[in-house]
C-alpha cells in the first residue's frame, strides 16, 4: 500500500514507509492444492532432512502438563548451558525468538534515522529489512565472487556506519570467509562500529580455517556473533537462536528484547538438541554426500553453481529460473528462486535426503529447456 | 548498567538509555531449590490453572514430523480461522508472538521521538516499556478507582500523542470499561491517534454491558485490539496473540513483524484451541467459582480488595507486600507483589484450582501480621 491507499502511513515512523510487507510463501498444503499435486519435495528453506533429533521428541512430550504456564523469560537453564558451550559468561547471551529476532534487536539498539547499516549485495534479506525498519541508511557493499568483499567494505565506512552485517557461510550464496580473513577485518574496523556475524550454518562448515566468532569476544568487544538452532539442530519450527557478546551489548539487547520472546518448548527442545552430538554428526554427514550429489549432478548437467560450505547450493540454470521454478512446481519440487538477491538465473536449492535430491536432479534436468 | 559501566550506550539509539533491562522472576524449579521447598502452587502469572484442552495436546503430538520446517509465516489457516471468528477479512489481522508482540510493532509503526505515549496509572508494564524502546515520550493519566479515567486521559491529549494504550480488563486492577464509556471516549478521540484496545483477558469477562473492540473496527479505522491465547485458552508457554485493525494498520503492522514470528506449534495449538469451546466455559466457570471464593477469603479476613471481571484479584494486604510475598514463598505460595506498578501494599493473586486458592487463602492468613 502507498500514501494514496494507506492514510496511516503519514503517522508511521521514518522508516516503514520504504519497508516491503513481507509476503509469506504459501504453506505447502496450499501450493499442492493450487498446482493439484501431492507428494511435494520442500528444498527451499535449508530445513534439516532429518528432522530432530529423538532427544527433542521425548522432551516435548514432557512440555505438556507445562503448556499453559509461561516460558521462562530468562532462559535461566538454556543460558547457562549455551555459556558453557561457547566457554563465556552467561550474561553474554542473548536469547531470541529465532536468530532473526536478535539481528533486529542489534538494529534497534544501534541503528536509528542519523546511523548506517552496511552489508554486502547477495546477502541475507533480513538485514535491509531490520535496518529499514527503524529507518536507518542503507549501504550496499559489491560482492567479489558472489562472497564478502571486505577489502571493500572498509573503504565504504562513513562516519554514520554503525552496524556491519557479515553472514559467514553467506546465505544465499554459499561461501566462506577464512579466519585470516576475518580477524584482519574485524582489526582494521573502529570499535563504534558494530559487527554481526551471522554464523546460522556454521555447523556445516568443516574447512579447518573457518573462524568461531565466539572465541573472538574478548578480542572484539564490538563483535555480536548470532547463532540459529532451525538449521542444523532442525528446530526451525520452534523459534529459537541466540546472540554472542560481550556483556555490555547484550545488557542493551535485552533491554529491548520481549520478556517472553522465546516460547518454552523451544528452550527445553534446544537443550535436548545440545545434548545429541550423534545427530549433528549424522546431518553433517548427510549434507556432505548431498553436496557431493549435486555437485556431480550440475557438472553433467553442465551448470555452474557456487561452491557452498552449508546444506544449500546455489546453481546458475542458464536461463530465467523463474521459470525453471514454476516447472519444477509443477513436477512437485520446491526450491528457492533467489531473483530478489539480483541473481534472476540461479536457484538456491537446499540439500535433502538422497532420494529428495535424486529426484531434484532428474526433473531439473526434464524441465531445463537444453 | 549505565554510561560509566557500559561504553556502548553512546552509540545506542534515544530511548535505550532509559529503559530498565527486563529481570525474570526465577523459574519455579530454581526457586524451590533455593528456598528448599516443594509442592509449590503458582498463582503468579494469570495462567489458566485448568491447562490446555485436550484438543491442543492430540494436535501437538501431530506437529513432530514436521519439526524441523518453517512455520507458515503468513499463518493462513489461523488467520482464516480468526477472521471468522470475528466477521472480518483476514487482512485485519495481525499474529504475533503473543500479543506482546503486537503491542511492540504498534510502538515501532506509529511511535518514535517525536511522539507520545498515552496510558493510565497502574497500567499493563510493556506500554512504557514498548513506548520507551522506540524513544517516545510518555504521559501516565491518573487512574480512577484503579481503573482507567477516560476523561483525564482526553484532557490530557497533546499534539503529539500518537498511541493510546486501554487494558480492558486492566492489568494489574482487574478492573473494567462498560461499552457506553468506551464507546463515547473513541468518538472524542481524534482520529490521527491510535488506540490500542488490549483485551488480553476478554474470555473471563461476563457482564453484558461489557464490550468486544472487535465490532468497532468499521466505525472507529484508528482502532487496534489485541487479543492473546496466553489467558483462557491456556497456550502461555507457546506464545501467540494477534491485532485486530483495519486492513491498512495491519499492513503497517506486518512490515515491522519479522518473517517467521508465530512458531508452528503455537499456530496449530490455536486452531485447536478455537474449536474447543468447552474448554473456555469450563474454564470460566471454575473462574467465577474461585473469584467467589476469594472474595468471600478477604473479607474474612478483613482484607480490602479491587472488584475484579479478570482471572485474578488484587488485594491490599494491608503491610508491605513484599514482605508478605516473602512469607508466602516460603510456605510455597507464588503470587505477584506489584509495587512496581505503584501499589506496594497489593498483591496480584491468580485464580487456580479450588484447592490452590484454599491453601492460598490458608497461608495468607498465617502470615499476615495482625
Amino acid at each position: 500500500m502507498t500514501r494514496q491507499t494507506n492514510p496511516f502511513l503519514e503517522l508511521a515512523a521514518p522508516g516503514i514507509e520504504a519497508l516491503k510487507p513481507y509476503l509469506p510463501g504459501k504453506p505447502i498444503s496450499e501450493l499442492e492444492r493450487e498446482l493439484g499435486i501431492t507428494h511435494s519435495i520442500k528444498l527451499a528453506s535449508n530445513e534439516n532432512p532429518l528432522g530432530v533429533s529423538e532427544k527433542v521428541i521425548e522432551t516435548l512430550s514432557r512440555c505438556v502438563p507445562e503448556l499453559s504456564r509461561y516460558p521462562d523469560g530468562g532462559g535461566y537453564r538454556l543460558r547457562q548451558r549455551l555459556a558453557e558451550k561457547h566457554a563465556v559468561n552467561p550474561a553474554c547471551i542473548t536469547l531470541g525468538n529465532g536468530s532473526n529476532d536478535v539481528l533486529d534487536m542489534v538494529a534497534r539498539v544501534f541503528l536509528s534515522p542519523d546511523a548506517e547499516s552496511l552489508f554486502s549485495q547477495y546477502a541475507f534479506a533480513v538485514y535491509p529489512i531490520s535496518s529499514q525498519a527503524v529507518g536507518a541508511g542503507l549501504r550496499v557493499a559489491p560482492a567479489k565472487a558472489y562472497g564478502h568483499d571486505l577489502d571493500r567494505m572498509l573503504q565504504m565506512l562513513t562516519p554514520k556506519t554503525r552496524v556491519i552485517w557479515i553472514a559467514n557461510p553467506n546465505n544465499p550464496t554459499g561461501t566462506r570467509l577464512t579466519d585470516t580473513e576475518l580477524y584482519s577485518f574485524l582489526l582494521q574496523l573502529p570499535e563504534h562500529v558494530i559487527v554481526v556475524l551471522d554464523e546460522a550454518y556454521f555447523e556445516y562448515v568443516q574447512e579447518s580455517d573457518f573462524p568461531d566468532g565466539a572465541a573472538w569476544l574478548q578480542r572484539f568487544p564490538n563483535l555480536i556473533v548470532t547463532r540459529t538452532f532451525s538449521k542444523a539442530y532442525g528446530l526451525a519450527s520452534l523459534r529459537i537462536g541466540y546472540g554472542l557478546s560481550n556483556p555490555a551489548i547484550a545488557d542493551l539487547l535485552n533491554r529491548v528484547r520481549q520478556p517472553f520472546n522465546v516460547n518454552a518448548l523451544a528452550q527445553s527442545a534446544a537443550l535436548a538438541a545440545l545434548d545429541d552430538e550423534a545427530f549433528i554428526q549424522r546431518s553433517i554427514a548427510l549434507n556432505n554426500k548431498g553436496m557431493q550429489q549435486y555437485r556431480q549432478g550440475f557438472e553433467a548437467l553442465g551448470l555452474d553453481y557456487i561452491p557452498s560450505v552449508a546444506n544449500f547450493i546455489t546453481v546458475d540454470v542458464g536461463e530465467d529460473a523463474s521459470r525453471v521454478d514454476q516447472a519444477l512446481l509443477r513436477e512437485g519440487c520446491i526450491t528457492r528462486p533467489i531473483a530478489n538477491y539480483g541473481l534472476p538465473n540461479h536457484l538456491r536449492i537446499s540439500i535433502g535426503l538422497e532420494e529428495e535430491n535424486d529426484r531434484l536432479l532428474t526433473t531439473l534436468k526434464k524441465v531445463l529447456k537444453r
